[in-house]
């Protein structure tokens, strides 16, 4: 067990290409190829198909925990769109050093470039001298994508591999943001996931700035209802049926049902606003 | 991101053995005990369980994109045999250097052999030394395949891991090959998707060479009957339930049904013979 | 295809995450960050959910064929409990040099540390000073066990990642242990696979020690009743509806109805004794 050699160059790799299919290890191969020492972190490959949303989330959330170098990531509904349809293709440097983009300007990069301080350098990669030729219209993971993110994992500076284009256009994604006021956390709903529990975009620790502590009864308003919920470590803390608000494994704050589900209970979607604060 | 060591031995991997056991796991051990610097390229385990001839058409589709090394490929229904039926384990080297194929004798590594420019040496590895002992009846990935594979890929050559057999009597595989005469394409059906889309065994370019330009109408002649395809980009420039032809991502010609199924309206099943012809 | 470079330190990594989820990337994301040249191997991540004891059975048979290095493994239904029923985070070396183990104190990891030689050294991980802060009460493996793992692969001594504790108070597993009396060979089922099979705790070589050949017929006892089965070499040795005893692919002994159960047949479960002896 020794660690003498110097660390290898990492590319990082979230698609929704699940892994029914061969497009996870060609995109590998194409990697190997243009960068024979890159290692290839595989992120997740099964974010909801074409949820370029549950994409950008899901890469904001594993980047704290995954090393510096390339971040590829492919979720692209519109890849094979053609006219003003079409999207970009694009390679981000961010104010965090060490750290770049790749993927489609689809918004899917954003909330972690946002997360890296921002965006200081993009490049528009459609045309790169990078791109295996022909290529194709369906498949820009293994085309477009992994040889330049190999590239730039293999030293190639930003300018090499696309045009400078003006990170003021790059598309955004409408995540809204929580924020407190007047002792109330205003949040909204990221996703329900398949249990019925809400994910919102909230920290736990914004709901400790507004007073609650574990144990709390804190009160739920949402779409002209009030909910009472307990403010709970563990689903076993409140009887069934019961709503509990409860911080998750990414230190953010979810709404659950003990053996039920807040989706339902609440009726509630994405997006929805939920104004929380002590009851 | 430096790229400073040199490139660490390579061997692509690709099986029938799915992602619900550990059987994928356990071969990458076993290479990593016999060659601990190898990078293993995890092709693709979903190939069809058993279907020898997917899995010979998707090595070689992959071929192109991966880099030089060691190709392990096992698809294996013949693994338990005994007697007459017997296959054998084989490792090849081709006429394009730096490729060497490893798998059962069975058909499965020649149409990529054949794309490396065909065997030039081959070798019998089921009595191996590299062989792991007591070899099983049933999981020879682990114990002839993958550790052959991973003495390739430390350097052994390929005399020291087997005995030398004839090239010539390497068990093919009949895939039929597309061709052109008379300004007509003659193609086969290789399979059809989930879809009932008809993947056929010509490349685009062959549909260029007879004259055929996108936004055509193609005659297509199968089994008595002639059809009607439109020469197409997406399935989007046809209207529902029109046939369709399309480039696929392999630069391959497929067939298809906008929202409907190929398969079904031609009545057609692997190895049909299908003649293309402008309308 | 060289080999000069030095063996990268190794870690295995089995768990019941799945890959629906993006856990395995995440713990991957990890252990890149700590211990930059580590190479993982995933071993398997399909472990039937919660069930430590299918868990430590396939860590221990895989161990074998896996290099050696750090040995991580997270099935671990206990992660959220509280108190009493809190189990311990540990990192362990045993008498094989050059193999640690790091995981939950739930027995998991025991099969395993007695297949090579035993516990020589134990430290309790929940306080690790490598541990991710803040601690998640749901996710361990990314916030404890990851990082744990990774950092012993960079060559901390077991010392310097958690508190020493007595090996004799690890939590052990109770899977029973074939032994041979009186010419007869005393088994125990540990589970029976989607097919009815029942694979035995005994190896096949006890079977020859008891002087059974292949193609003997063997009388089994289970729960008062004589079954008479075959040592066969493959299922189709026996006519369907026959009860046979084969040599799986760990070189252990399995019971197996031709197309049918064995498990129906006898009526048997996890644990249960069968008594084997010549018929």
């Amino acid at each position: 067990m020794t660690n003498a050699s110097p660390s290898p160059p990492v590319v990082t790799f979230l698609s929704d290409y699940g892994h029914s299919d061969e497009f996870v290890g060609v995109c590998h191969g194409v990697i190997a190829r243009r960068c024979p020492t890159a290692r290839v972190i595989d992120v997740t490959h099964v974010v909801p198909s074409h949820d370029v949303r549950a994409g950008a989330i899901l890469l904001r959330a594993a980047l704290p925990y995954l090393p510096s170098g390339v971040h590829l990531a492919v979720v692209d509904p519109g890849v094979s769109a053609a006219g003003p349809y079409a999207r970009r293709a694009v390679a981000l440097s961010t104010a965090t050093e060490g750290h770049v983009l790749v993927g489609p300007d689809n918004g899917l990069l954003m909330p972690a470039a946002e997360r890296l301080g921002g965006v200081v350098e993009a490049v528009d990669i459609g045309e790169s001298p990078e791109c295996l030729q022909p290529v194709s219209r369906t498949f820009h993971g293994r085309d477009i994508f992994a040889p330049v993110a190999a590239a730039l994992a293999a030293g190639e500076p930003l300018a090499a591999v696309g045009e400078a284009i003006d990170p003021g256009q790059l598309r955004r994604m409408g995540i809204p943001t929580a924020h407190i006021a007047e002792g109330a956390l205003t949040a909204h709903v990221l996703r329900s996931d398949t249990f019925g529990n809400l994910i919102l975009n909230a920290a736990n620790e914004q709901l400790l700035e507004i007073g609650a502590q574990l144990g709390d009864a804190l009160s739920v308003a949402h779409a002209g209802t009030r909910h009472t919920a307990a403010y709970a470590a563990t689903f076993a803390d409140v009887t069934p049926g019961e709503l509990l608000i409860y911080e998750d494994a990414q230190q953010m704050v979810s709404l659950a049902v003990n053996r039920g589900s807040a989706a339902k209970l609440l009726g509630a979607e994405q997006d929805d606003e939920l104004v929380i604060r002590p009851a």
